[in-house]
């Protein structure tokens, strides 16, 4: 009933605090995304979704919601993008998407190759990189 | 179970009703958006929003939906990128969203620096901004 | 723990059959949204939606589902331009939103100072208004 | 508490099987329509999904899922032009879904008066109708 | 009450580990989709949704969320023309979702048939076809 229970005694990656194919939900503000551990320590090791779940990370997890969902305070929209890209490596977006927020997004995680990808496209765009906060 | 209950007995913002890490539920016309109240109260302290959580504000929260949501009676559509604006400070729209929209929303709930972005924008896209209500 | 306990005793509005800050959910075609009383009634107060509503009006609420929510067997995604028009008095819009999506709410729901300014709207588009049913 | 126990004893439409103010959910694909009996049996009385809930046809209703909902398994997101049809008789749909992908549902449904005009749209657009299974 | 229970003794498809008209749910990156087995391994048997569901494959059908959907960690929304595709056999998709995106869940699945067409789709639109992981 309880897939938490059926962590193995022992794994490979001994630094993770959950076996590498535990399912994980995150709560991203208020839309539910369902992954694996492997996703989101695997491909950005340095990441701060990573070190989240990291066991001898400087962070803590964040708090869970009422259906075991850890709470992230950022847009669901622009961090489809961000775990599709962790899932295959690959950036891809639909059109109507904008690519600054899924930059916020990127920066906020710190998932620093992808940022790098990003800042490249937009800087193709042309488009002046006015992103500082209005106040 | 509930985060509620975990409130640190003292904290540095004493005019809150909530600690500030404290996870907040806005039911928007009918979606659930997950926030922190940092985000609600931080970047613009004098907004409708912020008042509703100050303890000392002259509003009260509005009243909640049968899981713990506050109720507002606004576009869920339009609210997203308030709640990002919020989160990080930035703007970030897609193409296919109506920034007149946004702009309702914003004045609403009395986010003055980013209605003065959006009324520039708007402004500079030579649209007139005849966005007085038709009755 | 029932927002409808709450009634105040007597109101302004002595026609409505709920007080006027009642909170309302309207499943429109499978997709809940949450309003209240006062925006269903009080901008387009003889139109369907509000006579609903009103304690006098000739018209019963439909039937509720099993969460509450009033039944209409109409289409959501033109419903949303609707309702946000009864928040605010503004018609807003995405750009890839069907008008005509929205003009054949409007007529349903018999808002008619929307209904002028659509059919106004799709004028000046020079499209024609071939909106009669195909069978 | 339960709408289905609100049946009229007696109807116009004697073949139904049930009354034809009735509440029906289908879960399409994974999402809910709601929706009443009329609708689907009123416009195309000869269409499958009508067939599914005449008392005499030759068609037994689908499965249900845990909420009552009757399982069909199609796509969603072409079935909204579909189930708005037969509420009004239009075909409105917005600039971004796909015809082709309204057509294969309408082929499916055996809605053939909407089949007729998809197909005429699509002959306009000039666009080669090849429509042929890859496989 | 459950489906499930109703399976038929015998099939003509005793390869399947359920009878060919059982009902299965998917929880793609937490959207669920709601198919039936013929759906999934009828028109490609050789996939990898195939064999995670044919009695005597390799594959184990993965772990199931709470209620009863199988876990797969992609992404729902390149999903949707996936699922469509297997359905009827025609690859359709809304003109703002990005082909390459669906391409790396056809790949994933192992969907050939509908890969070649997705590479050919690409190479006619005279794209790049830089696919590689960023890292």
């Amino acid at each position: 009933m309880d897939n938490d229970s059926k962590e193995s005694s022992s794994g490979a990656l001994e630094s993770l605090s959950f076996p590498s194919n535990k399912w994980v939900k995150l709560n991203v503000g208020g839309k539910v995304y369902t992954t694996t551990l492997d996703t989101l320590v695997g491909r950005e090791p340095d990441s701060m979704l990573a070190r989240m779940f990291l066991q001898n990370g400087a962070m803590q997890p964040s708090e869970k919601d009422e259906q075991g969902a850890y709470l992230i305070d950022r847009s669901p929209r622009y961090f489809e993008p961000i775990i599709n890209y962790l899932r295959h490596g690959q950036f891809i977006c639909d059109d109507n998407i904008s690519v600054k927020g899924v930059l916020a997004e990127a920066r906020f995680f710190g998932i620093y190759s992808l940022v790098a990808h990003l800042e490249e496209l937009l800087a193709q765009e042309d488009q002046p990189l006015d992103d500082r906060p209005l106040t």
